[in-house]
């Protein structure tokens, strides 16, 4: 029985979580792929070039968990449960464009000047295959598209609904959110850091994005104050234990199971949770954070919260 | 007489361009130093790190002609001048937010993996002063940002108007805009391009933004069909000529002037309108632009157009 079988996710017989991951990722997949191509859109002449265009899809394309999406799309359904189909297509755009941007950020991340890694999801580094210029560009390039995405021109979404997406991804993104959260990254490597400044560049680097994700997917329906409340809490919660177990992961998994180079954290002298709290102090963490996550959609007087507090296991309990 | 004052532009003591321009400048250098800050946004309990925003501020302010923020807020006074100032707190949001792009893909492009640039504006570039992963986050957040400033929280921008801008704005800068030319510019050194090659990739890697400002500025308003389909003339036409006459200006002007190294096109064998047409032809060319441009606004059906028909005029007879 896993711990979240103990506090409160419904059973699988009742709510079969990989039947629901799986549908929603094939849609993701599809779009994705529909979406990050070289065809002109609306209202421009011109096409992207094809090797920009090639190198965008090498990063966004067959690989990655999908989890800001999967996140985006679980609070959509929390919120829009009872309102049927009609912000589904917001919901994809906003799954789609968190997840461009969480796909730029490892680009730019990777690159020699930054943390000079040489393997992503199993493959090589963008900068690897398309050269350091087509690596910088295409991951502009991508976090252009994400804006793109929210704001289509073929009226699936209302301007409204663009115009609070648009706000909540560039302010996430942004200084003070994941970029952010990377400078403060670069600055402390070697540095002694308190669990409060680690929390801190946590909550920019990662965290943000992650809350984006349930705050955009709900914000594509119409959320009461006591929701949008709850669901703050939900993504701030699980948008920490995402990284207290990657850093639990960095130590603890190979890198042929995590898909990139495991135990760099410690190689380049990064402050951990691992290095701060101790191994057993942060996965008890990571749980105490899960119920966290948990009780405050208890408390968000919304009906459909199974996919959230199934992802919310997910993310703590994953093995890579 | 200017070339201007052949074809149609007031004469100066009808319209005081020096004085336009003197007003609007010190508008927009206020609001840029106002919004590229580390306060945090509305919605977020964070603030950016000092150091991210020293670097961002370092890239975006006491420099630059503002060209594209006095575009923007020209285009919204040939639409909006029977409004009133009702929407001038969007041109002004929109005008600083192009800006913003222009101002990080010249910190992206100055990196040592694209043109390796050491000096702009007369100044160090980003990442000789910040080095090379802060002038990548530099960059990077100041992308976000742009989006930030077209989704202001306080009421002041209509829902409508930020999708609209944001709308236009990411398809400026994204794969079929900005970035795809330069990734086009960057696949080109050293290849013989054709004249229409050559203008593909400019119309992209300068033209898609400059155009864009044209449209953020009108879009702010209400332009009628007739005035959409002028703008969209003039914007591309200056677009254009505004790479024209940096191509001229590369082999005529000193760097003291230019504010860059002088020079670089030919030493990087880059093509450009001077190596392809010669000079003399591609002077006559950027004075054929001007008077596309001109023409466009003359059928526009806009009774303001003194500042775009001067900003032409600027963009094809200025010595840097």
């Amino acid at each position: 029985m896993t711990s979240a079988a103990l506090i409160g996710v419904p059973d699988v017989t009742e709510f079969e979580l990989n039947a629901w991951i799986g549908l929603r990722l094939a849609a993701v997949e599809h779009a994705l792929s529909s979406w990050v191509t070289a065809d002109a859109p609306q209202g421009l002449t011109h096409s992207a070039p094809a090797q920009l265009v090639a190198a965008m899809r090498y990063a966004v394309l067959d690989g990655g968990k999908r989890l800001r999406p999967l996140l985006v799309l679980a609070a959509h359904e929390a919120v829009c449960a009872a309102q049927g189909d009609a912000s589904f297509d917001a919901a994809m755009h906003a799954a789609c464009a968190v997840e461009l941007i969480h796909a730029y950020s490892l680009v730019h991340d990777d690159m020699p000047c930054m943390d000079n890694d040489v393997l992503r999801r199993g493959k090589p580094t963008v900068h690897v295959q398309f050269g350091e210029a087509g690596a910088l560009l295409a991951g502009d390039a991508l976090q252009a598209l994400a804006f793109e995405l929210l704001t289509p021109q073929d009226g699936s979404v209302p301007e409204a609904t663009q115009a609070r997406l648009c706000a909540l991804l560039a302010r996430a993104a942004g200084s003070a959110g994941m970029a952010g959260g990377q400078a403060i990254d670069l600055a402390s490597v070697g540095l002694p850091l308190t669990e409060s400044q680690l929390r801190e560049m946590h909550e920019l680097k990662t965290g943000a994005l992650l809350q984006a994700s349930v705050m955009m997917g709900a914000q594509c329906g119409a959320p009461d104050a006591r929701a949008v409340a709850a669901l703050q809490i939900y993504g701030s919660a699980i948008g920490l234990a995402f990284q207290v177990v990657d850093d639990i992961l960095d130590v603890t998994a190979d890198s042929s199971i995590l898909g990139k180079t495991a135990g760099k954290d410690a190689e380049n002298h990064k402050p951990t949770y691992v290095s701060l709290l101790g191994l057993e102090a942060s996965q008890a963490y990571a749980q105490r954070l899960l119920v966290q996550a948990l009780s405050a959609l208890d408390g968000s007087g919304l009906a459909q919260t199974r996919a959230l507090r199934a992802l919310a296991d997910m993310v703590v309990n994953r093995a890579h």
